[in-house]
């Protein structure tokens, strides 16, 4: 694996366009904090496989020329060019690709809405990092929520995008469960993995593994975490009587596995005393999304990964409680 | 009162467990901003009082379940241990505890997302405090309202927690009141009082009286801005034309009770443009508390302190224009 | 137009009323980035047209009553005299006094709150551009947004107090076009004007044309981006399908507007990387206020210019990528 990746090295050394393909394939790595090509490719693989699995090719091909034109948005406004080619300028485009793919009907002017999302990704993405640099923490995924929210939003004010998978606007009102139900072994095992492939918009059980494949081949630990922050979002969630067909299809379970990821090994030096307050941190991510959830029904979009910037910025502000990855650690 | 303080203050010294009862204590007292623990036991008897009058008594128990996991909580993360002693990781799990156990059905899961609760609002007091230090301002009680809100949100999409206080989710309407009416003397000396025992989130004058006891044994001129942030509060309502019932069982009050102790005592040196300005900022926080009743409406929370932290928070942030109290005087 | 300009300001070196009124003025020309005191005197020409013309003179009072108690506010709190004079504290006032007048029926209560709104927008004024220091940017119209949402939504709660031209609260739900229209080129220039004259709040085109005048005796770069930000809103706007009667009515394009002025020609040194950096946002702000308008259905209040506020920073927040304007220059 590493030669693999140590000649995949020298060749983009040699060559401005798979540089550039480098760029774009961490990018999609960095939506699970990832900075590795190979991770990147597979992760795209499962995107692919996760759309084609769900008849929705489209959503995959959102997500690819996303992450092109964030990239390309990054090199017109002269970023760093480390942060650029470690994917940092990406990971926000391609989710959006995938999110506005995955909510709106298909149409010509879909596709200007990516690409204007996907620009416009960038630009929050340097916002929110100025933004945010006085608290030491990490911009996480908010400019992909901030843009994806207004461009969704804003498509019920123009008849010309229409929504096919937004929720719609509702009274806010208990749920009640028709009858106390237990959990299968079959259910929790789906529910943890899609949980995982959840975090790219994608209902499938091959995607969720082809997504551990990915973390796997760049950090275990990011793996261990992954699983045991879907396996804790999925009894949390089943505890608390959520909605059952909520937690088999991963829709409470794909921020909290963010939420593990960055607690329990980007941010914070590992460690048990870690490890239980990345696991406070997550079950507070599975009570974070049911509230917002809740929170956006009379508006009618999604949270997406609100609820995983929400509560992993709360839990990352406190820096003098833990010791800190150094800061190489932390890119790599 | 300062000879019982000491004795108290010297048998603390030399032991472990009642250290934890006076960090405990003065957590309850810094709610209203006192540092003293005979303030945090008056305040805890008013607590008391409250809660068995209106035959609630598991209000009471969950205010001090939640001051004491927060306190532990606080322990376990390291915080500095002056701040910890001061109370200040405690007032907001107080504030948590008394408003889940308000506004949830009693029940094992109740107390569950108590401990969670109190516990996440520390790593929220730890945050909270760290992202406001660029501004020079306090983190008042934003970590118990945003804990809170996002428990509270939760529960509507949890069958196992059944909201039995919380408001339903209404379309917003204009208040129409029935016929113009006068506010006699005994509506009025009831709303200012409510208005002081509603910061703990109780309808008591027995408990407002013991409230203003705590207060008069720390500081007389917190005593007298939190009567006359309750009067002004009434008055201002009633002149606006705000529902009778609201201003009379003090809901629109208690918010404006903790800007006027606030701008008046604790952040800025007293004086009368000092005054002023706290009139000013607790006029607008009747303003403030309105709009997010209003606001809160379709998602069918109650606003709990929100409408005191925004409008502190902007009346606070203009350091330059008066003298700030010295840092020893903003302590005690 | 510069002997107009400095004999004035002799005029003022002399007279304590002639500064008064001179720094008014200003406030008024700071709405739209202008320091320009004949600015100010066409901008309030074209509110008092505009009031005339739609037969509501006292949203004209409205304006001047509340720019002035701004200005008397911000005296009484000690503010720097050099944003006093160049308007800094008046901008946010004088719209506060138009919204307020306009959105809620006339009455001696209304006049309180004009003069509340007014006085509370000064201390926004100060805290915003205090909690905004670090990042370097501006407070912008935040200070008008934040203070007059809570003072509207607060009507509903008030009897005192009733919105007339406030929108009903209404569910989220899509705008479907009963047929394609086309627009044609009357209602084209329509749109165009009325987006700018929206900017006070105001639907008349000899508004617009009087504020176009008094842009361009300070700023022919501020005119032409003015311009640019209208005719790019209207086409933007039309392309997304968005409302016809909104985007003749210019209630998609005030907000683009401003964001173009600022984006183009106050924060960044002006060129054609910076000219395209603005059309990305201004249109941005098209789907950003859609976005805004849909957000805040059922909370049954107006966006005001919170989608260029928002959007603007958001794009001046990533300061790195552009050349700033030299101090000087972007205070004159």
């Amino acid at each position: 694996m590493k030669q693999l990746l140590s000649s995949w090295e020298s060749a983009c050394a040699s060559s401005g366009v798979l540089r550039f393909v480098d760029a774009n394939l961490r990018g999609i790595g960095q939506v699970m904090f990832q900075d590795n090509p190979l991770t990147g490719a597979l992760f795209l693989i499962a995107i692919a496989w996760g759309s084609y699995a769900a008849g929705v090719p489209q959503v995959a091909a959102g997500g690819v020329v996303a992450v092109v034109v964030a990239t390309l948005t990054a090199q017109w406004l002269h970023v760093d060019r480390a942060s650029l080619r470690a994917g940092l300028y990406g990971y926000n485009g391609v989710l959006v690709g995938l999110a506005l793919t995955t909510f709106i009907a298909p149409g010509p002017l879909l596709w200007a809405y990516v690409v204007l999302g996907a620009a416009v990704s960038v630009v929050a993405m340097l916002g929110t990092a100025n933004a945010v640099k006085p608290w030491g923490v990490s911009a996480l995924t908010f400019p992909f929520v901030l843009t994806t929210w207004l461009l969704l939003l804003a498509t019920y004010g123009f008849s010309g995008l229409a929504g096919t998978a937004l929720p719609a606007a509702n009274v806010v009102i208990p749920f009640e469960s028709v009858a106390a139900t237990r959990i299968g072994v079959g259910d929790f095992v789906q529910g943890v993995l899609l949980s995982i492939s959840q975090v790219f918009l994608k209902g499938s059980g091959v995607a969720a593994l082809l997504l551990l494949a990915g973390l796997a081949v760049n950090s275990l630990a990011a793996t261990a975490f992954a699983l045991g922050g879907a396996i804790l979002a999925v009894i949390g969630a089943h505890l608390l009587g959520a909605e059952s067909d909520l937690i088999t299809g991963g829709l409470l379970g794909f921020s909290p596995v963010l939420t593990a990821i960055a607690l329990g090994t980007v941010f914070h030096r590992p460690g048990m005393r870690v490890a239980a307050y990345a696991a406070l941190g997550t079950v507070f991510t599975v009570v974070a999304q049911a509230a917002l959830n809740v929170a956006l029904t009379p508006l009618a979009i999604p949270a997406l990964t609100a609820p995983f910037v929400l509560v992993s910025w709360i839990f990352l502000l406190p820096r003098q409680c833990f010791d800190a990855v150094a800061a190489d650690q932390a890119d790599s």
